[in-house]
């Protein structure tokens, strides 16, 4: 049985609401935050965010797209702290001995992904959420633990992943190729894949590889120079533009 | 001196005119066409297309994509036909002997690119067209003529390329690699290169390897599940958004 509760700190800037939550799952508390329009509009899509590593819930990356999405698309969007990060632990920074260690919990991809499902599970309730159109977007530590999310929950209707692969540092120290074998070829859902071409953590090789390796007819590749932590000129708008392309056909 | 003469069968059809020209070149004859705006509203961008291998000026893609431009966008678009292809030869088929002799031709990438400038020339001086304002759009052979075009031409502001690169049946056929070894580092301008990842003519690591031999800073690879004439489910709405975002700015 899941719990929404909502903290008291909810604000409203520029047509879009920020309310932070928490959701419970079997005695263990979620930190979200979830950003909506301020006029009432009925249900709409929700598309949920995973932050990357060293990052958090409302940090600018979230807040950026969160309100984008609510702005924008005047849908909904959420986003919670991954484990060890945010409100849940000390990651500020990759190079924190937590963040090795959160990787060698057995249960931690699981865990992550009961975490999504519980939130979804409580968003799903309110009045502003349609839960036939729900989307995910998550590149870096928002696809390590987004992908296996995706591949296990199947109101998630269209994904944004990306900027990891098989190969590299980031992989070394994680361990998440194990992870990506196994529920890749499971991703069947409409999926934009995007990378950097010269990314420093996950080498080319490997993310050309995981992209190969997702079960989706549907799929596409965006790549852009530069490292890990860059971005192309436009590629958040054509990330929104997909995922608007497949949340708001009406199959429900 | 180039010489624009328009041909008699100009039609209108749902807000968009088509019409027949000839670009004189040396006493060469290349023949195009002209998609724009039947609503005059002053001068547009312009986005040259060029044709694939065993097309022509006027086959069923570049009509769609004369169209869409000028019916969407309120652009202009023009197509000329490639050597021994439509009103220039004999080729509808690439199995034809004609077109394999055509890359033999020492000459037939460089006068491909006098071709396009010649028929830019031309085109520069109607009233609907912004010659300040120009992209183009080309893959497979359009790619073959057109990679080595736009490093060639600085009139031309971004383009749309791909389905084409350094390894498989098409370039051993052809040659082509030589060509884009050369020309490709020259391209600086903001490129989008699509590719079939499946492609069965052009092998998938030289597709990689042209995009990232391309010189441009600011470049993007868009990647669909496919073979060769296969395409994206989204892909020629977003070749157009990219062409909308560097054509619609107004730095001239």
């Amino acid at each position: 049985m899941t719990r929404l509760s909502w903290s008291a700190d909810a604000v409203s800037v520029g047509g879009v609401c920020e309310g932070g939550f928490t959701v419970e799952r079997n005695g263990l508390v979620v930190p979200g935050v979830l950003w909506y329009p301020a006029e009432p509009a009925g249900p709409r899509p929700l598309v949920l965010l995973g932050h990357g590593g060293s990052g958090h819930k409302r940090n600018e990356r979230m807040v950026m797209l969160g309100r984008m999405f609510a702005a924008d698309s005047g849908w909904c969007a959420a986003a919670i702290d991954g484990p060890v990060h945010g409100e849940r632990g000390p990651v500020t920074d990759t190079s924190h001995p937590a963040y090795s260690q959160m990787w060698q919990r057995p249960e931690v991809v699981q865990d992550m992904i009961d975490d999504w499902k519980a939130t979804l599970d409580a968003l799903s309730a309110l009045e502003q959420v349609d839960s036939a159109r729900v989307g995910y977007w998550g590149v870096s530590m928002g696809t390590m633990f987004g992908l296996p999310y995706v591949a296990s929950d199947a109101r998630v209707r269209a994904a944004v992943l990306g900027k990891a692969g098989m190969i590299g540092s980031s992989v070394r120290r994680s361990g998440i190729d194990t992870y990506f074998k196994a529920f890749a070829p499971k991703v069947t859902i409409p999926v934009l894949f995007v990378m950097q071409w010269d990314d420093e953590r996950f080498d080319r090789q490997g993310q050309l590889e995981l992209f190969d390796q997702l079960g989706a007819q549907d799929k596409r590749l965006h790549a852009y120079p530069g490292q890990h932590a860059d971005n192309g000129p436009e590629s958040f708008e054509v990330q929104a533009a997909f995922l608007k392309r497949y949340l708001e056909r009406t199959e429900a």
